[in-house]
């Protein structure tokens, strides 16, 4: 007799635990009671009358959302730094980032879920930097709202003038005046600043250029309605405004005045506090993308067995089993290195994990654009209309080539990981491979 | 009788169990004791005199393999089959899939290890064969010495006359005639015929051409020596013979007669044997395959950085920090899938896991032929010829997107499944991705 | 002495004719003078008010092309078509393709200034039709207005509900009642049909869905006022709604009745129509196209200069090196493929060339896509805004690879051209290849 | 005294001249009447003892085609430089660039049929350097026999112990001692210097490490019989060791002492002597590599033809038409680029054609190693056999990617050009696309 005993505790393992599992189904079902059916709803309030507005279904979904207790799922278990005031309780379930990545994913099949469940960028990434670096004061003032759903932030550190992938570029000045600080500079791709409820900018700047090239940099908090805060223009992405989401701001600081206490952690330590908090960031996205590229690959499918050329649907043309074998391929392997970078965040922690990120920020956007360009193709005329969405999902998807670093930004982290390994090395006993 | 005992605690886990853990730790003491220091013996002893013969080094290697367990890990527990005799007991760890995954990867590191290990193709699969769907009298025959290194094997599938991919094409004959099958047909890509101790063939023909598609085939067993045999010739790829390897045969079958004993399983289910055969092989060779993209990464880092250009090393060229990262992204996503196929082999079984067994058999070789093309130019010249092994290293994994079924044919298969979810579905409800 | 007299008039020969030079220099000095000074001005009066409206600077700089003698520059010499009434005159130079090919290239630069000399599709192809298969009527009546400039016309030939790039699956139905046609069915990308001066539609449906494949359509000319026309709504293109040069409509034909004279050349010779149309039309986008990529190109080397990463102009990274040299390899490859088309059709006429015109469709718009790609990656995040154009040209250029059939069927034609040349054949002499 | 008279009717034209279709005529049926008969010849005389000499049927056809006037057609019309002795006669038909190129692409379909018409590299570019830049003595003493095709040669440039892409590398010595140069180091890929009858080497090295970076090089005539060459070993290039065209060597110098008249055009002078040396050898290489290209397509052709899978012929599956299609471009649209470099280097000279060179010495070997890649999958196992040349033409042009400068030093130029063109540039006033 053959007994396994497969110790589940200490063993590669792609089973979600039974919490995962719950959660998903939760999840699911409220996506398909209260969100499918409320597409073409969305759809028709978001077209009429004003863009800029928060749309009345979204606003009902997520009293419902809260009231079911599918709210705020993104924030992780508190992480217990010393130097913040840990006695702010909230409402949210603390899952890991592991049991978060299928939610995301199930997020992402909707645009506009996301704010459902109060787990839309960027008040995710602005929520974690308030919990994570905010004092008493700023939590009260801030998180709580941002936690209850009430208000909404952005997060300002792109500047139009310089190649910002570099953060030592940013030329956003904020400069002590007694009491205060005064801000000045430009950004753009503010995203969300548009939102009519949008109260809170976490602004990037230095504080001081004459300090090492990662210590120049602070951040600090600023009331959108603070004078000198101008929202110059809001940015198209291949003609999509984003509005229903609070679009993309360019937004001017001029002379702008806040009090000392809205600075987050302390000066020079923006660059610190930036790195932390994209990388939570990073893989939310990318998870939604994986769902954006499931939708994207179903469309296809569904298209290519309605429609017949050439005497045969258009599926049974062998060119369309390539590109849908290679999207599904794509799919689950990103989609495992997804859950792989969020287990080892759960586990080894974001500065362990960068080279994963760095690898999923690059490959998800990538995968997912291929994919959902094939859709269009097989959509033909259909495909570049609103009429399925795709346009649009492609748009949505190819600025995350560039947003949170540019590709080429988080190959370069990859590529010195992987030469680190060996540059101070021996000549490798492999001369051949055998 | 098997008992699985599935903690239900089960969650995602990329850690590997702890067997997992000391069977990796056993092997990469071996390779480093005694694999990676001969192998300069290992090509000296290669490139003397006739080619087509059992190196020295190798035989020597075996013995002190087998006598440190590491022997037969490929082997995974008992099937449990009715229909075979399960007394016959042989020396393997019955590691999982999943478990023996890993140990693949590295025997992939070096081409001539698996053979050290006993775990080599496509022994692997005839031995798989055998303990599936042999009699007593064949395993006491055959599986018993192959499982002791002590004789080697084909598997005679492919015919050069007709797209093989097409299992209904094939050709070949095995007819019957009082106790005996006459064999008659001509097949190549027998790998491994030409090592002077292949003593057994597994050969695939058609027991009757009038029965359904799949039920036409059958498998016979055939020992190299019975008059009829006759290897015509050793078919080179990209000019390597691979004959250390016992290379592969172009194998004329001439009225070739073997008792009625030798068939296996029974009349017609010959696709059925070759269905349960290929899963685990593919997976195997993917694993390796895996360990060879390492391989040529490694070295492309370290000639990257061991050269200057334009002053400054190669390394720091910027085109090459995209192509590190694509390998790496693509090395990482791979190996997941190929972890996930195990898991899935070892959980629900190959038939279930035959998507993502296709999957991995598309994806390692094309991933690992990008990188080891450009390992090739990161060389320069030296890329092309035998001093960094990369060319050989190309060679054979180029191979593995024609063997065991092209690309294409995979693709296929992937793409039904697919398409298959969605074809009797109503149209979906999310007409926007929102 | 060696003295070579090099006869242009027979050998290849990549100088442009003197003609050609000419009539470069007066566009380009046009171009220079009042196009390229008047981008603001267009941009601004475009976003002013009503977009669907003529832009009044367009129809400025179209009064001093026509003086200038730059116009209809696309329109090629006389025909001499034996069906058509060859007495109608027209102004307009009758250049060969050849000639008017690097004047298409740089109208491709400046997406309106095709108007501004009368020599945008989709009226240049329906004039073309007009010319060749028109009435003197039909001509009196509507390709005199088009070669002046006072109208514009659309091309109704795709359907939303059948995929159109297979002409026999077409469903609108031209229906003989007594002296009228009655027409009904839904067309879509209708391009033009949303200018306020579109007066003539032409429209393609079935007269008899009995007959041979392609000689079950018919083409017909369709006022747009005629009653039953009604534009369900205009298509967006990724967000763009391509206002200023009529947009693209989905039109609903409902008992739309006409007389009889309006047919064009015959019952059941739609399909030729089409044919004969298409040539010019894919030729002259193509090298539109590849103005388009060049402008692209530009602005990523240029602002590759202009900005610094990591201590340098992103112009030295040499990952960008590798992208702009295969921009500039693609588009000169490209650019002379598309003369050899140019050549072959004024040489030896459209459907000798019809191989060349599939492969430069399929090869323009994927390269120019890929630039345009490339250079929205260099602009970071302001290349997907309306900045530097590059998300709309990324629009534009993206519909080509679906418009006037999508690349899978003109892949189909080229393989089919391929294939026959060894469809018959002997096995070649050359079994190895040396 | 060259004088060009360039007819002013001048037009972009795409037919071959009569004298360049007349030599194609010629060339092709003496390939019909004595190359392609011999195909099997060859492979067997290849085949038989010694891989290391002069195959015989090449000898027989040598004299063939010097007989038929078919000779030498490489050689362009003599340069007229001012520094050498130009009373030298010697027997070839003066094609231009534009001319030969069509006969360089017939001859690239059967490899050995190059040295056929003594047009085999680097033959042609060491007779080259010797025309242009030799003594009449040094022409009398190498390059008559080599014109005469009664000896070979080789060039020694390449290194292996630097990245030799960078001539600022190379690391062999030519020091003066007295009415001696004495040379010192280590060459490898010296093609040719495996064929019994290498007789002369051209052998590039520093004559003075201390000048400016490319005044430090010289070449020098060397012997090879001269003591102190020494073949240390032959370089496979994928497992083919070339040796039927002399192979690829790695050659030691020591101490090899030459008298100082071997020393070409002046000390410090080599690296102008291998820029001038190098365009016309790329465009050659690029042609026959165009028809190699060919050759790897009409096999794929005809093998989808000949074979079934699934019901059909595998040329019936869509997925292939793609593939064909995609070959079927890149090949046009490269041999035009190939011809329009080959027009450059006639009318503007090699210096203003470098763009263009380079452009055709990245694209063509990619192109051709995509095909016949794709040609390989086309014929399953068979592909990667010796059975239809296509394994070792893969490697014949994957050499083309390194040899002469990897792609990526030519992209480098590529974009240094481009860039050029901006560098100084005012803003465009394009800051839109329109």
């Amino acid at each position: 007799m053959i007994k396994i005993i497969i110790n589940r505790e200490a063993r590669v393992n792609f089973e979600p635990s039974e919490r995962s599992r719950e959660w998903r189904a939760r999840l699911e079902a409220f996506m398909a009671e209260h969100v499918y059916p409320n597409l073409e709803t969305y759809h028709r309030q978001e077209a009429e009358g004003d863009r800029w507005k928060a749309v009345p279904i979204v606003d009902e979904l997520k009293k419902k959302a809260k009231a079911a207790g599918l709210w705020n799922m993104f924030m992780p278990p508190s992480h217990g730094h010393a130097h913040v005031d840990d006695t702010f309780v909230f409402d949210h379930p603390g899952l890991s980032n592991l049991d978060y990545a299928p939610l995301a994913e199930i997020m992402g099949r909707v645009g506009f879920s996301s704010e459902v469940f109060n787990c839309s960028a960027p008040d995710t990434g602005n929520m974690e930097v308030l919990q994570r670096y905010g004092t008493r004061a700023q939590k009260d003032e801030w998180l709580k709202p941002l936690m209850e759903g009430a208000i909404r932030s952005a997060f300002l550190m792109t500047e139009p003038a310089v190649a910002s992938s570099d953060a030592s570029n940013i030329e956003t000045r904020i400069e002590r005046d007694g009491d205060h600080y005064v801000i000045n500079g430009r950004k753009w791709w503010s995203s969300g600043v548009g939102h009519p409820r949008c109260e809170i900018l976490i602004v990037m700047g230095k504080t001081d250029p004459s300090a090492r090239a990662y210590s120049q940099q602070s951040m600090i908090l600023v009331p959108t309605k603070t004078p000198g805060v101008k929202i110059e223009r809001m940015l198209p992405v291949f003609g999509f405004d984003h509005a229903s989401h609070g679009g993309h701001g360019q937004v001017l600081l001029e002379n702008v005045r806040v009090p000392v206490e809205n600075l987050l952690l302390g000066e020079g330590r923006g660059f610190e506090i930036a790195q932390g908090r994209l990388g939570p960031g990073r893989i939310h996205h990318c998870m939604r993308i994986i769902g954006a590229a499931e939708v994207a690959l179903e469309k296809m499918c569904k298209r290519l067995l309605s429609r017949k050329a050439f005497g045969k649907t258009i599926a049974e043309h062998s060119v369309w089993e390539q590109r849908i074998a290679e999207a599904r391929i794509d799919i689950e392997m990103c989609r495992l290195l997804c859950l792989k970078a969020a287990y080892m965040m759960d586990t080894v922690g974001n500065k362990s994990a960068r080279g994963e990120i760095a690898m999923i920020k690059v490959a998800a956007p990538r995968i997912a654009c291929r994919i959902i360009d094939d859709a269009i193709q097989a959509h033909g005329g259909g495909g570049v209309t609103e009429d399925f969405g795709l346009a649009q999902l492609y748009a949505d998807n190819r600025i995350h080539r560039i947003t949170d670093g540019p590709d080429e930004v988080h190959a370069r982290t990859i590529a010195r990981l992987e030469l680190g390994k060996h540059a101070a090395s021996d000549p490798h006993p492999l001369r051949k491979a055998g």
